[in-house]
């Protein structure tokens, strides 16, 4: 039994895979490769050749939920095999579901046992909008990681996330509530999207050294070098860099694991580009 | 082929059950009765036997996904038999996916598919934090509804929902958005909580028309009188009134049903008392 926490787990592999890439396994069943298409299970077959493929080069998986909704219960058959997989064959690699969920307290039992108990998963994405006092079914899990929204990838973010509240806009005010009130148990973590590297500079002012999740690499438009400059914490570390499309969606063909591993290579070398520099 | 609308179903199955109430299956399976926990489809056959007791008492009824998401592939299963149940024996009863999902536009593409071809249900409950332009996939769909978050009935609401933008509270200015911006299709919602009377009557001032999912009664606190007060709407309507484990959990015995129907017309009963009022 693995008792490490997620931040333990995603230090060790971080160090030891000297590598910031998190691919996400957003494998929408219309994108699949024809070949893993006649599969019984076909996301689970292309998360497994993905996963075997890349496995030495991330720091964490982080399959999104919403692609295996789409099948309904075979698609959630999927997700767990797949996170089943990653679990037994490497257990060392910290999986994110996420999940972008958030109900009101009791309620919120049910998602975390799909996260923490049915799937296993080490970390969920949360919305802010109900408050701490919602969400706290999910901060009462020490051994997980809660991360929540603060300033998300999309092109229309700011709409809320930008409005002014107390002298600054509303991300930070979620940023300051999450690093200062919501992190008791030490288990916090923010979304905050590349395509915003000046804001992802604002919040890492506010939040020491707290881990990020990245999102918007790659597909979304997000650049590496501003995204590690703007992001990293005191420990030359600190974000999780995810990219999805641009690295599980290389090829269509046979060979797809295999430039998956490519461009999660290429990926993982710039970003250390710019964190090995004086 | 059904081709109504959701308001279109709901305003003629208020009309026709003489209703606001709205019945939640929560059908957590911990608290299901021992006498449907020997079934093949526990949650299915808790459900059936709700919906067949209550089907001309409501106006809608309202499953909250996380109840299911708990069992994981199993329980989605139990999920889309009970919407399947409904949609076929009682077409015209409108259901609300209360499942509060909201990821960037191309994610959401699933989350569609999940509630409207899948479970292929009338409405679904959606988080503002990330904007008008995420949610655009839901927004899209003419025949259903979005009903967005804007005050909740949790306790800890008022910790981003009360932060002051613009001088006026966080979740009016979503009542706003929602109300003048997003709602080009008719088919938007709010969220406002029973918990919240003053709140409530806030947003129908800035609302006029348009429809509320109200949960919050029974269980969570929300009294009806002043519920029912600060929420109709000018044609005597425009509030779902939910009760979810007040109506569903009345009795744990063989009873079950039965207990369920008469707290639904109780509920009936109170509410219309407050709506048939000059």
């Amino acid at each position: 039994m693995n008792l490490m926490t997620f931040q333990q787990k995603l230090d060790a592999l971080v160090t030891k895979n000297n590598s910031l890439v998190c691919v996400g396994l957003d494998s929408d069943w219309e994108k699949l490769p024809e070949i893993v298409k006649k599969e019984e299970y076909p996301q689970f077959a292309f998360n497994k050749a993905i996963v075997d493929a890349t496995h030495d080069l991330v720091c964490a998986y982080k399959p999104n939920s919403a692609f295996y909704e789409y099948l309904g219960s075979e698609g959630i058959r999927q997700l767990k095999l797949s996170c089943d997989y990653i679990r037994e064959k490497y257990p060392e690699i910290p999986i994110i579901l996420d999940a972008k969920r958030a109900d009101i307290g009791s309620t919120n039992k049910g998602y975390v046992s799909y996260a923490f108990d049915y799937l296993r998963v080490d970390a969920i994405t949360l919305h802010p909008y109900l408050g701490a006092e919602a969400i706290q079914p999910f901060l009462d899990r020490k051994d997980k990681a809660s991360i929540i929204l603060c300033r998300t990838s999309n092109p229309g973010a700011k709409e809320f996330q930008d409005q002014i509240v107390g002298g600054e806009p509303l991300y930070k005010l979620v940023a300051k509530k999450v690093v200062n009130e919501w992190n008791k148990n030490g288990s916090c973590m923010l979304v905050v999207g590349a395509t915003y590297p000046e804001e992802l500079a604002e919040v890492r002012k506010l939040a020491g050294d707290m881990i990020f999740l990245v999102p918007g690499i790659g597909a979304q438009g997000g650049e590496v070098e501003k995204t590690v400059k703007a992001g990293l914490n005191s420990k030359n570390a600190g974000i999780i860099i995810n990219s999805s499309r641009g690295i599980i969606f290389a090829s269509k063909e046979a060979d797809f694991a295999e430039k998956a591993r490519f461009e999660a290579q290429k990926l993982q070398t710039e970003i250390n580009k710019y964190r090995y520099v004086r």
